[in-house]
């Protein structure tokens, strides 16, 4: 961490600077220049550290020079992370599909889209059991009974399943059901949430936060990672900006960054990006020329009629068009779709 | 609710959406323009219907014509709600003062501030037992301990007090010692403490979520209120954009915009939105002059040993400073600061 | 367009906006719902009327239900605009690749670069004589002594070349040395410029503005094609969010978002989205995935020497490895690159 | 100028910084920290110098010790500066209330309006004569019959006049007429335009671009100062963000960090910040109450007939209202309005 003292500070205010960092067994370094005084800290710093200094008055800035996360850096863990999930292998040369509906509606509906997504190639099912929702008078999903159905869903198709688990004295329930636990953008910053999905030994896909910057979402892995559960993946789903024609802007960047920063695999949803199903298609494709290691895409048998998200949720009929040109495009940069596991 | 059909829509693409609203036991109500047909919804609507309909062929969109929120809009209340808070209104002719340390961090930090901002006129307490921490690594407050400092703080001063509940589960906890349950702003839309706050007798703070739009956080509030507790408050807490130069954006419309909006009492944080100490007596005044119910700030003992948000925080000689050019400001608005209750 | 009333509107607030509407030589059509009355705007709409309908006391909303742009619209266009320039042609089926320098330093740094982008495989050579700069201290360009150098590399290498015009005095002077104007993100709504290149018939390059919307961006080129000049093409160049890993927040759907909307050929421009030269390549890929007609991208023999944009550029051989990789994306997508014109 | 080496940076990548450093005349300062090596340049740096270094392989990052910007700065010139215009000082500590049409319609409208604002008690006129318009198809102003009619108005009333100017072109015939140029949000970085009003001794009125951070806003108030014209004022209009209820996000926080950071005056345009004329005043009294140095507000006979913005004017009446609650709100903060000119 390096202080950049105010042009005007003296011999005093940088003094009062060195000995606050006495008081917490650290030294500073420093370096004069003809317009202001630096000072390095020397010593085990710590994340509330750069606030503390700050508050200084002669401080002008603090600048951080080591990343805030750890066990999901790069620099921690240099190879890629690979998640088993029955036989699919998430994070290593093949890309991922899941696919299904928003919310689990029916057992018809919820069947009849495993078994579409599967048969276009998807190789895990989403269905949402548990649904955050805006308003208190909306849909909020089957709950428990969903979770059932999907259960069935498993059997009868042999994928895994990905759902979502919105509060920590859900996460024992929902973790007897689902393959993957699904933390939503809505609970990227619910710590006790986080930390009660890292105590279970299940893979969890973490959404981006609507406005949240890389770093705070690897901070957010960070808790799920630090409870020692490893097996943790992160999914770009679009950010909140000023563009109104698409539900969200996709961070298509995010996608390498990520890969630059952490080891952790990174899944798109175009999904949720667009909220307009003729861009699924387009953004999809586009993530994974990106580089992204997954697609979770919604599918519906019948999107007008869907309770939830019909206007970005594919037919069977386009999603079955989308995946040979996923295939295509997964090539061109020397990759390959995993295939769906072998039918039970 | 109006459907917009697009320009190409014929007949039998109406006749679909028609249809589908008679499904639904709604009827449409034409009109055909020169360029297009609109179709009016005549019927009890429901949220989701913006969606269904958005996920039909030929609807270029559905715009909805009345607000979503119902317990909270001034059309269902049109006179002020005012919470009572001991001795304290909140939300009519008085403007309530809530003041105190970001976390508590010992007996003698809490009560030194406690005294200190009752004698400047503060009239509620805040401090954190709870903290959320955007890392895992950062200090997460004394928790159960720092709620039984708290206690013993209000009975010394016999200021109320205001605390943060993070989870669900320590709603009824914090229930116990708070006299306001502060909802924070990266847990407005969990939905399930939303919906643990609004079974609960106390009052509620709910705060902005840092992306969120006025109708999300009406819709939040609309949560707490639907579980039959009325007393909520919301708070402007600054929103995220791509200035960097303060943590947030104060969004200062957003005080007379949620007046007009909802009867509801708007509180303003000038410590969130600022992240610098120095910003925060304008930004509070700039509060009051918008119409603000009432204000939050971060006062330290010595905002240079703050365990957190020492940067945005008020040392007592600053705070003591703003508050009578709050009760000038107040009263260039017509209206006055609310005063400490007498003390014990 | 319809005008939604409020609630509380009666006989004589909704006859003051019909006689309005009559003042103005429209009539309006009544839709008297449970809640509210809607009323249809029949007649010649124009796009002020959306704001002068919102200023009276009782109009609660004002829903244009036609886009605001005409020349540029799919509807006005349906087949797609292809834009010859020398032997190329942009928005067919053949991919663009634009490429060179961010700022010409000088003959050799020009010359090598024209010549090693061309050997790579690009079609047209980028590079700017008169550059924008934030601060009025920094480098600004050539001016024409860099016009010069430019037609010198053109006559070289067969390349056409794209390059900046900053002002509307200079369009006349670019003009004469380069195959496309360049209009960048600053200037997307200096009205006056857009209108002289419009005056022009040479093809324009207009960027999207740093905080524009696709109808802001789309309203822009109208401007140009308003004044005769038909031979538009628009660059996304990423957006500002609060996002600061990334220069900008490259909008990965506007790119199919653009190609429904309009009949324009839509370019992707990933180094100035990417700010770091090691997210360009997979920024790219993913543009040709998502349905881009053509790059542009930085190239210096240089970059840690380069006077501009020196982190954001690609080196000679980072291009050329970036080539065939694109090529194979496009191949993907049923698309290819387009070759360098036979060398001269 | 600060250089973060990767912590992977051995001796050989440290010389290479250290080299290049030399190349342009400056040297390093090392300082090997446990993790990473910093380095702090010693000489005369200028702008590009953080993107030159940035584009070195080793570099980690780069950080700026001392503001871009200097003839704008508080460091550069402690004391306010303070602009007179006929009788009116801006800065010093009047506010200045500038009030009008956004644009002229016609004489009846300009007169009407300038003696109604002038009898409230503004002190200067603003109305446009040359408007920046999105669409092509709306109206764009008057044009030099505008300009004729602004300085019949001057001579009416004596109110000082401002008004926009849109394009250097245009920027003398501006002069002669107006008594302050303005330039607006869209052209905040067009850069020949700064540079042209930098070349004339009008007082320039510099309004924030639309996602312009303030660093980027004082170097464009830079490019005017460093032409020789140091009577530049600057105008917080709102930001552009997500939220959609208002136009755009007034950043009132914007008001006290542009006074601490610079000299100059800081003028508040709430009209443009909240897009509803009933959001107008609680704006302005926030504005007054966070330190704006003055106020522009559009004020029309007949906001409802208005050409532009009629939906943000306020009309003769509510205008007449808002002026004694900014004095009273500008006593409360220790200032005073400023008072119109004897009438002639």
């Amino acid at each position: 961490m390096i202080v950049i003292m105010k042009s005007e500070a003296g011999t005093r205010e940088i003094d009062a600077v060195l000995q606050r960092l006495n008081e917490m067994g650290l030294s500073g370094h420093l370096s004069r220049g003809v317009e202001r005084t630096i000072i390095g800290v020397v010593g085990q710093t710590f994340p509330e550290l750069k606030e503390m200094l700050n508050a200084l008055e002669y401080v002008e800035d603090v600048v951080p020079i080591s990343k805030p996360f750890k066990l999901a850096s790069r620099e921690f863990q240099p190879e890629d992370t690979i998640i088993q999930v029955g036989n699919v292998r998430i994070g290593g040369p093949e890309i991922v599909v899941m696919a299904g509906p928003c919310a689990i509606e029916s057992e018809d509906q919820l069947m009849d889209t495993a078994r579409a997504v599967k048969a276009a190639g998807a190789t895990i099912l989403r269905a949402g059991a548990f649904k955050p929702s805006t308003s208190p008078y909306n849909f909020r999903g089957l709950g428990k009974e969903g979770l059932e159905l999907l259960a069935e869903a498993r059997k009868q198709t042999g994928l895994p399943v990905i759902t979502e688990v919105l509060t920590p004295a859900d996460v024992e329930l929902v973790a007897q059901y689902a393959d993957i636990l699904q933390i939503g953008t809505r609970n990227m910053q619910n710590f006790v949430l986080l930390e009660e999905a890292g105590r279970t030994n299940k893979p969890v896909m973490l959404k981006r936060g609507m406005s949240a910057t890389l770093q705070e979402w690897l901070l957010s892995a960070e808790y799920i990672l630090a409870r020692g559960n490893g097996q943790v993946m992160l999914c770009e789903r679009g950010i909140r900006t000023f563009e109104t024609y698409t539900r969200n802007t996709m961070d298509v960047a995010a996608i390498p960054a990520i890969a630059k920063l952490s080891h952790l695999p990174i899944i798109a949803d175009p999904s949720h990006a667009a909220g307009r199903w003729s861009l699924v298609s387009p953004l999809a494709l586009a993530s994974i020329a990106a580089g992204a290691d997954g697609l979770i895409i919604e599918v519906h048998p019948s999107p007008d009629h869907a309770l939830k998200d019909g206007a970005q949720s594919l037919n069977f009929e386009n999603f079955g068009r989308l995946l040979p040109q996923a295939e295509s495009v997964a090539a061109a940069v020397g990759r390959r779709l995993a295939k769906p596991t072998v039918t039970i």
